[in-house]
């Protein structure tokens, strides 16, 4: 269903900024417009919406039925079958909608591939509008709030069932398999990504791909997993230890620790999105492990896992009531191990931050 | 790790094509030349291959580690760092292996709004890569032969658990579940696709993503699914009826059959995609079904679900020996149900077509 109140607002952002109009491919900005989830094949589909707020769905004839019954009457549609391409659709379909040329942007659901074939067909001037609904999408409503809250509370109770699982023995494979159905129990309806479960030297890659080391005694085990609730995500890191920790391992991991307490302190009225990743990076620095902490503090989430706001060095936008971000610290060091410590946060009315993970941060040594 | 004989036959391609380097991005085509997966967040990463055949690996701090894991000597790397953008690394690494603009092909892994941003750095003409590997990809030797062969024998063997299983009363969900699971237990080392279980009005759907619905006595049920061993995939298809089928769903079910067999018949020596095509898309038109028949008759598979060669009106190549593509002749009628019958097949030496899928196409009905 089209909600035709975010259109609206779309449109109005897209006159604020001097755009004709935005072509958005199977993306969460589809989700957030029109709740349209799209089977993302090779095939040229989206919506093009004009800055008067005209809505034309480029479909592929395979798709005609689903977009139809997702959309209904409040769009313009043109269908292509394989063998005709989508070039002549999507020209007709936007000079039925009144955009002809002029400024497009474009978002981050469509493929450079299909944006060159778009650019040999409708000469206009193709636009960066990855961020284009974010003045829309970053500041999340009470509703909104009330489900990222449930999404992260369902991660909660899903890390705490963890923490009593692991053990020495177990492949990571096995703890993704239980993180799997754990948070199916617990009323997660989705994951937002596929759990990352990282020991030992595995844990020095932030977004560690492999699964098939086995845990063993003097690991650290990094888990990065959440789940969605009505569309919205939580993410959550934590760091268990198997067996005794040594004596670099607990200064590490008192080091992310200090420094995400302080990230998320740092959060209050008025403040940027560098100042919250300063706070945190100067604690590590100043421990001497500013090389090995490799990425921005954190970044917002929503309907998707990455979104705005980013806490980051040379974001000094203000940050807002409303915004929900990550504050993730981390130290990784190759070849021995990683810590990182993640909470989502939320800016309260006063510029404070919510804890929207309420799991405990210190460190959980199992067997 | 780079595969030194394949990257050398891309940039002979290159040569030819009057291309001077190609950036791909996550996607098949870094398995192919260099078994390279990446995780796909926003962070720009990928390799860029010139025509002489260097190599340099764009790569986000974050994943330093495994790209030089992955990769080892045989790639220059430049790393950048969330605050610093993607940028400057992409220019200082291109002119590095000697790539200051000239032409440059952009395959599918890419997304639009970074190749805007790759167009303000690095001035060049960029073009369509997405199918410029296909010649290397496209004609399967022995070795690939064989696991695919395997994918296929594995989904035969899930397809036949599958119509023991089956039964009024389940939902879509738990057939899906038990696909999963036999996938896993035969051998399949991932899924080719998450499985389409699409029943009764949901058939008529190609492509349907609910799963929802109960199985009731009366529907039509659509199972679209596939696997991949070593890196292969197969992909396959057959619809199932609960209970009693009408003479209409009879009927229908006929035709796709009779048109699945017309277009495996159909390969043979110096015949074409369109030629294959027209053979099965024949039958269902003089059934007078025409307008249900709402995709192409075919694509290629390998490492990648929908490759070359594509089996479509317009594709007037002659097939080659060593290609392996789907026949999968539908109807689709809304609100009522549909029919999907899919064998993959593969080329021989003599032109003729060998199926890779062995299990029954004949109608099987459960209770």
């Amino acid at each position: 269903m089209l909600h035709e109140n975010r259109i609206e607002k779309l449109a109005a952002l897209l006159r604020e900024k001097g755009l004709d109009a935005i072509f958005a491919g199977p993306s969460t900005d589809l989700e957030y417009v029109a709740d349209l989830k799209l089977f993302d094949d090779e095939r040229v589909k989206g919506l093009l919406i004009s800055s008067e707020g005209r809505v034309f769905a480029l479909t592929p004839m395979l798709y005609g039925e689903e977009m139809r019954n997702a959309l209904g009457s409040g769009a313009i549609y043109k269908i292509w079958a394989d063998h005709e391409g989508f070039r002549t659709a999507f020209v007709e379909g936007a000079a039925e909608i009144g955009v002809t040329g002029g400024r497009i942007a474009i978002n981050d659901g469509v493929r450079a591939v299909d944006l060159i074939e778009m650019e040999h067909a409708l000469r206009a001037e193709y636009v960066n509008g990855a961020a284009a609904l974010s003045p829309l999408r970053r500041v999340k409503d009470e509703t909104e709030l009330e489900y990222m809250r449930r999404a992260s509370s369902i991660a909660d109770l899903v890390m705490e069932d963890v923490s009593k699982f692991i053990r020495a023995g177990q492949s990571e494979r096995d703890i993704q398999e239980f993180l799997v159905k754990a948070f199916d129990e617990h009323g997660g309806e989705a994951l937002s990504f596929s759990p990352i479960v990282a020991s030992g030297p595995g844990g020095s890659m932030p977004h560690y791909q492999r699964n098939d080391r086995i845990l063993r005694d003097g690991d650290f085990v990094v888990i990065d997993m959440g789940c969605k609730y009505k569309g919205y995500c939580s993410d959550m890191t934590r760091t268990f230890c198997i067996g005794k920790a040594s004596d670099e391992m607990r200064r590490v991991y008192g080091t992310v620790l200090e420094a995400q307490k302080a990230g998320e302190a740092a959060v209050r009225r008025g403040c940027t999105g560098q100042d919250v990743d300063r706070a945190a990076r100067k604690i590590i620095a100043d421990a001497g492990y500013g090389e090995y902490f490799l990425n921005r503090l954190g970044h917002g989430v929503g309907i998707a896992i990455h979104e705005e706001p980013y806490i980051i060095e040379g974001n000094d936008a203000p940050l807002e009531p409303g915004n929900v971000f990550s504050v993730e610290p981390g130290i990784y060091i190759p070849g021995k191990f990683g810590v990182r410590i993640e909470n989502l946060v939320s800016v309260r009315a006063d510029g404070s931050a919510e804890a929207l993970n309420k799991f405990t941060r210190e460190l959980i040594t199992v067997k």
